[in-house]
């Protein structure tokens, strides 16, 4: 599959225009005051289902020809991609099976059921799932979606960079976090090309720093027992994220835990939003100092806003 | 001190634009199918301080002239009014003088100082909290800034309804809470003259129902043992806000505490957006069905977003 280009950015934002939300850009003069920067963010927490996913989930479906989506889409994910696809879906009236493991969480099921896609049970275990997916696709002649390592994923992504992009021009750097690499080698590909002086700037947990030492190494290293909150960065790139993000990425960070727990309650308290560990990392990145930003105008994007609000990471008392 | 006119509400815009934030008006496709109605979020926990006393303070004190300025203001909060007035008062390079039970939180008062206010402890009761500010009154010269009761206190909060007049227009229906009045009795009155078929609905608490009773008795009934979660909607009503409610508001309705924390918790959950007990009245009523919208374009006044995140009303366990 060839990697994907602006123009395939620019088309994938025309196509998800009918379904996906613009979403603002909000600031926060007390964060500012903290890190002595301008500091732009891209509020996907606000996305539909909540995360940035939606946008490459809904570019992937809507690419689709009469004849391949007729027989529908699947995915293995209990996430924002599984809750992403399943909506896609829905609103172009094509079938979506997600295959999940059997112990997902009630309220992930509830979301996923509710927009109407088919649930396939799998055992906990990459293997079953893999088996169970490859199962699904072959009963159903469902199109399998992954959720990073394609360039339609990629292209949708992507553009949260171009609405940024016309909303606040001229930044100095874009932080995002990385997982599966979908979101920032979207974000990285759209900056080159708009705006090539904007440093892009990847932040991953140091628990699963797999895209870290990827890009070390000069070759892809898996994410073998992630150990992170941020449970939307645990998944490792793919062969088409990987190159993109050699080429355009500047750096990757790293950041621990206690700096991202601190991060997403910080930006809950000031900026009254909500916001998913994941999305806290690059915030991390700044607050806790990882990367220099003083006198810089900074874009961060927030990836989702999908947390259990039953099991906050700093725990908190009933008042009732 | 004459009842504050649409005038008013337009000189306190005027006079607030450089200091307070013109907040976004937010929609949620999900709430908008629970209730068949199209909702209008006013986010004043977006506002400076989190919430939309700020509006009212801001306003009183850039009303004063130099000579009643530069002797302060002064007023007994913990809350929101305090963070306000305080850094109203900031901005205006004049002292201000903050009367706080000793018991206050330490996030309170940490809040306050920062913005560089003078707090004077009082013991946490009524008699001791009115002799503590008459005193510090009589000993600076400082303006009292009373939290509701006050022409131009109202007319601040009545901003917010400009602004929402202004982004949505055509409401049928406007939903703010009521505790002291100031923000009902501001928001009844710019919409009278904005838009006289809108009609304004004013929402409190069961275990707070003192402006309910007052409307139906005719007279201030005073709030006794307040018992709800919404601690902005303890007080009781004026001699300035209530005749403008008997006026102005179309009717009050009251929600229960269940309701208010089930209202909370689906803001956060489905908008994504932090906001405090008080702001959850409102939503309440439409979320339990204590009020008709079936239909209607209704704005909703979600008033702040002060909440100390360790103690949420529906508990939680820590995930580290």
């Amino acid at each position: 599959m060839p990697l994907p280009t602006i123009d395939d950015i620019r088309q994938a934002a025309a196509r998800i225009k009918p379904y996906a939300h613009h979403t603002p850009v909000l600031t926060c003069t007390s964060l500012d005051h903290m890190t002595n920067a301008q500091l732009f963010f891209k509020c996907e927490n606000f996305q539909k289902v909540g995360a940035f996913k939606f946008r490459g989930a809904c570019n992937t479906v809507f690419s689709l020809s009469n004849t391949e989506a007729e027989r529908g889409v699947a995915t293995h994910s209990s996430g924002n991609h599984g809750a992403a696809l399943a909506l896609a879906a829905q609103l172009r009236h094509i079938p979506a099976h997600i295959v999940m493991p059997h112990n997902a969480p009630q309220v992930k099921r509830e979301a996923i059921a509710g927009y109407g896609a088919h649930i396939i049970w799998c055992a906990p275990t990459q293997a079953d799932r893999e088996a169970t997916i490859q199962r699904v696709v072959n009963e159903t002649g469902a199109v399998f979606a992954h959720p990073s390592n394609d360039a339609r994923v990629i292209a949708g992504q992507g553009t949260a960079a171009l609405e940024l992009h016309d909303d606040v021009p001229n930044l100095d750097m874009v932080l995002a976090p990385v997982g599966g690499g979908g979101l920032i080698s979207g974000i990285a590909l759209a900056m080159a090309a708009l705006s090539p002086r904007t440093r892009v700037v990847a932040v991953e947990p140091n628990g699963a720093d797999d895209a870290y030492r990827s890009l070390q190494s000069g070759t892809i290293q898996p994410s073998i027992h992630p150990q992170t909150i941020a449970d939307g960065l645990r998944t490792s790139l793919g062969d088409l994220t990987f190159p993109i993000i050699q080429q355009h990425v500047e750096q990757i960070v790293t950041v621990s835990e206690d700096a991202i727990i601190h991060a997403m309650r910080q930006v809950w308290e000031r900026m009254k939003i909500v916001i998913e560990p994941s999305s806290a990392v690059p915030v991390a990145a700044v607050l806790d100092q990882q990367i220099e930003v003083s006198g810089l105008r900074v874009g961060i994007v927030l990836s989702g806003g999908n947390v259990d609000l039953d099991t906050l990471p700093w725990g908190s008392c009933p008042i009732h």
